[in-house]
């Protein structure tokens, strides 16, 4: 089933402690729609100014991204300038240009209103909610957000929340949205306000999943080369809504699969700068470190000790 | 099959943000042999000074603990005074007072000669060595250390780590004592040493084990309520190390029950301040705990997806 997502779409310059490039395809729209095409069809809504190139748009043909809803404006595309430590778990953000982004007006074309997945990547609380109006009935809606929104838009974050079934934050994010430490019981917070399920990403750490009193722990997958972390939480939630929308099933077990599949792709996507690693990763290599999750996080136990 | 551990006894001062207790039993010889005695015979090589109560000494010979190591000598026992944060990740110690165990120099009883399993508590790498020499041939032994002896003592250390099969430390000590942020690449600097397992202890994170090229990662267990992040290490070693003790058996399938089981001791241990949660936790409660953390982490893939 098809996946509609609205996120950004921007030049990012990154630089790691393992290389640094400038200018490179980013953005939270890009690496939500390319993770997320490895199993379902994806129907992206950004905006791009005059200067985006036509291999940016034949790269989302390519993963068969239906870009109906990419607008192509006058302006300059959205640009990102980050920098890592050498921990990797933080970006320190060093110039962001919104660019053709600060006048976005997500317009939901016609073909897409019959989505029956919604993800709502990291953008303004008002404008998820305004994509939101504009397609039919959901079977389900994902949404991101972070500090930037929870401080600045806390009124209009709530709102937007409460037509959410998942919310996939980091644990930062969780703490200081419901300004509670514990992640158990902030996931009933959240539940109340809406998104009945809570995915938590914590970067190196791993994810939880917090689902009406069940709770699913996955570490990262443990990678000797990393490159660059940007756009690992957006893999993740591409991976976790994609095959969601594949499996067509909002289970508890389908859930826990899904947050499998998100971790797999992050962590392909971590491998090099950009797409690089994602572009380049085939369905074989993804099942596959799959099964090395599974005998990563294995044990057996008897019934006494 | 019997354990001999060796490390503090102390009375601890703990502040965190859930309550307050003065001088209270603690010890990472303390949470370990408690901890460690629901699975496997334990006997304790410490030191106390004349202010230790009978009540303690009670308490370790209701866990069938040998205490006839633990030597009670003229002046006061050690005493730490240390405090919590909100993340109750990292204790700031206020105030150490080594006391008695300053001029403390392990004297292994005859009837401890013969111990299979060793656990080596964080204390001088001197003494761990002089501890380690004194008993004949074990079956294996696991090591503690801390920051404070990676720095003052690294030549000691990694002669003492040359006797060791297991490494058991926290992720940022890791880092400090390879020189390395990849804890993958950093086991194997460690196996190098001496210690062909390393298990590294992430707090909240959970555990990660390497061993021999085999990893292994594991949740902490989520909790909504948490007193006192003391001893939480000693008692998920005591659980790790008791466990492979009654197994007999130190292959990679034993050794991840062992994490499970350390993990679920450290979890019971974290509920109460000092000991009083591991007193009275029952067999069948650790037991159910187990089965929990499969529920946690459990997830199933199939061969296309």
């Amino acid at each position: 089933m098809s996946i509609l997502v609205v996120g950004s779409v921007a030049f990012d310059s990154v630089k790691t402690p393992f290389g640094k490039v400038e200018e490179i395809l980013g953005g939270s729209g890009s690496y939500f729609s390319v993770a997320a095409s490895f199993f379902s069809p994806v129907r992206l809504v950004a905006v791009v100014g005059e200067d985006f190139p036509k291999e940016g748009l034949e790269l989302f043909r390519k993963f068969s991204i239906d870009i109906r809803g990419l607008k192509q404006v006058p302006g300059k595309t959205f640009r990102w300038v980050g920098e890592y430590g050498s921990s990797l778990n933080e970006a320190k953000t060093l110039n962001t240009e919104l660019n053709v982004f600060e006048n976005f007006r997500p317009q939901i074309p016609r073909s897409y209103q019959h989505s029956d997945y919604v993800f709502l990547g990291n953008i303004d609380p008002v404008l998820q909610a305004k994509v939101l109006s504009q397609v039919e009935k959901p079977k389900f809606v994902a949404c991101d957000t972070m500090n930037y929104w929870i401080e600045s838009k806390p009124e209009e974050l709530k709102k937007t929340l409460s037509m959410v079934d998942i919310l996939i934050i980091n644990d930062s994010e969780v703490r200081m949205l419901t300004k509670e430490y514990n992640l158990t019981k902030a996931s009933r917070i959240i539940a109340e306000w809406g998104p009945k399920i809570l995915v938590v990403k914590k970067g190196e750490y791993g994810v939880a999943m917090y689902n009406s009193g069940s709770i699913f722990a996955a570490p990262a997958f443990p990678l000797e080369e990393l490159s660059d972390p940007t756009g690992a939480g957006d893999s993740f939630a591409g991976g976790f809504v994609g095959f969601l929308a594949k499996s067509g099933c909002i289970d508890d077990e389908s859930l826990r699969k899904a947050v499998i599949y998100g971790s797999v792709m992050a962590s392909f996507s971590v491998e090099e700068f950009s797409l690089n690693r994602l572009k380049s990763v085939t369905l074989s290599e993804i099942q596959d470190r799959c099964f090395q999750f599974k005998q990563l996080t294995h044990f057996e136990v008897e019934n006494s000790f």
